[in-house]
């Protein structure tokens, strides 16, 4: 189904894996919905992946980059309005990795120098991104910018570790640089903080589906999937949302508003089910 | 432009009053996607307002209703349902009036009888929207609810009054109620903070015209117009944003993430001018 | 353990009803802390309370008053400058019911009358309150106002029904007021979000206890007793806090910036015990 | 005045420089309340400043820290141990610092070695110190760690560049380890967002002074002072606010919670002065 919301729009895409990816359906959608665009991600990434398959099937060019490195975001957004032949409308940074997390390193026995990593990575990436852009001029007026965050910027979860404060901070980065890219270019800024979702990334997260067990019955409409986001992703690129920036819009089915459902609290009431005395009380023990 | 976004659905547009309505750039929006709707006012309103001419230029049904009344909300639920053909897949809330604003009674000499009016015009009015149409049946699975609100809700702006208390019981009503309505039907409730608008409503609020010349400096996109907030509906109401719900969604050019623009700060300073001395600096009296 | 932190201060306390009430805490620890207070409640809940037995140990004076009644409240405030011999620099409300709730109404089928009283009672006496305090000039420059909340003003939690707008309202007041009463008088009115807590009005609500156990299992420092906030409330009148005001201030051990415990989450994985196949899986029947 | 709030107490202040330091005032009323403690700051400061005056005047002793070095961290807090006999109690970050500011970088032009500097200094350190004094076993059970941070962390002010990200960054740590430490020790870790304040610090920021009138004319209660502060900071480090954590306490006088208040508008609207009609009206240009 397409409403041909960005039609005529260029775009770049960052982050794109495999079909599981929200940036891969997100680079669907939005083709979908009449616009043209590129595909980035890491060499190792594209070597790992499926995003040549993707471009292929979607006309779209992939440009490999390290989204840490100045250069290779200059060599996107340069390439990326060659191809395109123009400006560009969005861009969608889906990008966050934890070597903290890959190493098992717990949250009160950081490595700081991976800590870098980890902020270079997930947060800083985005301001060199936009950085880069407005510098070179890329971003056409009026374009909107997205990233991809979760609830943990405002609420530890425990094992998300040291990613909460990058999340965090890129949420406070789309505030910065909104404000500055808002008001020189009206190019808007926001972040959309999406349910857990059972990426490659948010498979490694540690007790993955207890947590999206427990997001989802805590959410009235359930989970968001992936494909959900990537129609929100779609509206927020288009020109219907012109005048909403430097926010986190929350897409996970109304879980961040929730403090307890009768559905989760149901659940959870169940693990008591063998220390109940005859009466339903539980027992402490 | 039309997106075809509503196509096929039907809505109901509760509080249009003239053309600088907010409501009523829905209202044409919505139609303009494909929509069908009903309009619903007070009697004053139709009687004053041109809210029949609108339905004219729509072929919407003109429904009369008070929306503190359970019994006319129960009738605008039916009726539209009879006209558009089916069960209703989106509603505007677009009510809100403080008699102790137009009596002129300052917040810390409220009447309490106007009070509870004003809860009853401006809060309790969404909730028996809603319960009104739970109870009949009458939104469909996956149908949009939105009520508009202001950031009042949240901080403090004189003058505005009860508004401010009514506002944020909006919110929590919206969050209360969607939950409910989210688990049981899909329905999603949202509330969009939009910026301050020179609507009928918005012109009788004290100081209006410079809290809007300070709030669109501020905001790195400026003020949002009447005209883009309708857009923001639309796509709010559209099978784009299943999973967003119990959010207060601030459609504001970033005026809520802003804590000092240099665009304010600069006329800001301005009001210093006759009270600097040689070397620039304020003197204070 | 006295500090002396309240030391020659005046206050009000009302909403103690029994041994278990935060506000019997609160008025225990104040006049520990130096002050000199009255008590209020409803004549009903003097008659069934212990609240008489309070006032003879405390040695203040209980002044019987339906604090939706305005006349009511400006007796209390009278009669406490007398028996006090001056303004009042303190005052603590703790005080909210629904009607709804005990009428076993659900959210979705509120009546409006009692919808009426709940907010009456739990929201506008607050205000009322703080309008008759300010027109007879009852409360001292500086002086400290608190009321009691709950996090169900920001999160919807199950069964928390049509308290929950009240609670919003309640801290909309607080900054509505307190902006007026701070600047004209620097009196400041603030809100404590408190842990759930066992008080006989608490132990009304539906699944009370597994809520409270889960609160606890996801605060890191456990769930907040009534003894704490009383403490907690003592600092918040005392002048080391003159700068703080118009704040929701949670004091919940931490529950309000948790997404998830890793202590909550083992005990919700253990509800799935019965339902996992030899590998440890999650078996979806 | 002293309540003997913090008798036995054991503490560390980071961050003191001159008489006019947020955390020299700390210091000092730390020392009044009963405690007894150290003092670090980098051997810059220690130079430049007067500290070690500071040092005398309280029988603290004063150590050099470099607070991105986890060595040095270690020396504090073992050399801490030492001299104060025992584990700490409390300990207040003050530190914050951005070379992109220093050398006028603006927020769309930043140096990433610089970034990287600002947020070492102004955020990493805040954990580095948490991971050091937990490796160490170095803060007692129930202790309380406070870190001074800026509403720039939620809404943006221009000028305030990349310490609005530093400062969202280091919230985000008191709640990531606020949550860690809370569990295994009871420890609690807050921020205070503090009104903009005059000290050297402060002094380095854009429009600052015009800033600070436009904040005060906000705040009902006005800017909170660096005295006042330090009382604020006592009581959050006291046994009685042991329930509290995980949370950014705003102590700004209300503005956190304003959306405009009378006073500053009033102000706002003399910067139109020679700009309107002979009907009062403002004329655009």
């Amino acid at each position: 189904m397409s409403y041909n919301l960005l039609k005529g729009k260029r775009g770049i895409i960052f982050g794109a894996l495999n079909e599981q990816s929200i940036a891969w359906k997100v680079a669907v959608r939005a083709v979908e919905e009449g616009a043209t665009i590129t595909l980035s991600n890491t060499s190792v990434a594209v070597r790992m992946g499926d995003i040549s398959k993707l471009g292929e099937q979607l006309g779209a060019e992939v440009i490999e980059a390290d989204a840490t490195s100045v250069e290779d975001l200059e060599n996107v957004f340069r390439r990326s309005m060659e191809v395109l032949g123009g400006k560009i409308d969005f861009v969608l940074h889906s990008i966050g990795m934890s070597p903290n997390v890959r190493k098992k390193r717990t949250y009160d026995n950081l490595d700081y120098g991976l800590l870098e990593k980890t902020l270079d990575i997930s947060a800083i990436s985005f301001h060199k991104m936009l950085q880069v852009a407005k510098k070179m001029g890329a971003i056409a007026d009026y374009g909107s910018v997205i990233a991809l965050t979760y609830v943990a910027a405002q609420r530890t979860l425990f094992g998300y570790n040291d990613m909460a404060d990058a999340k965090a901070m890129l949420e406070s980065i789309a505030r910065s640089f909104g404000y500055i890219y808002g008001r020189e270019h009206h190019v808007r800024i926001n972040t959309i903080s999406q349910s857990p979702t059972m990426t490659t990334a948010g498979s490694g997260i540690k007790g993955m589906d207890s947590l999206m067990d427990f997001a989802n019955r805590m959410s009235p409409l359930g989970n968001a999937s992936a494909d959900e986001c990537a129609d929100y992703c779609v509206v927020m690129f288009s020109d219907l949302t012109r005048k909403v920036t430097m926010q986190t819009l929350y897409h996970d089915g109304g879980f961040s508003s929730m403090g307890m459902s009768l559905r989760a609290m149901d659940q959870y009431e169940k693990s008591f089910d063998k220390y109940r005395d005859e009466n339903g009380n539980i027992m402490y023990g």
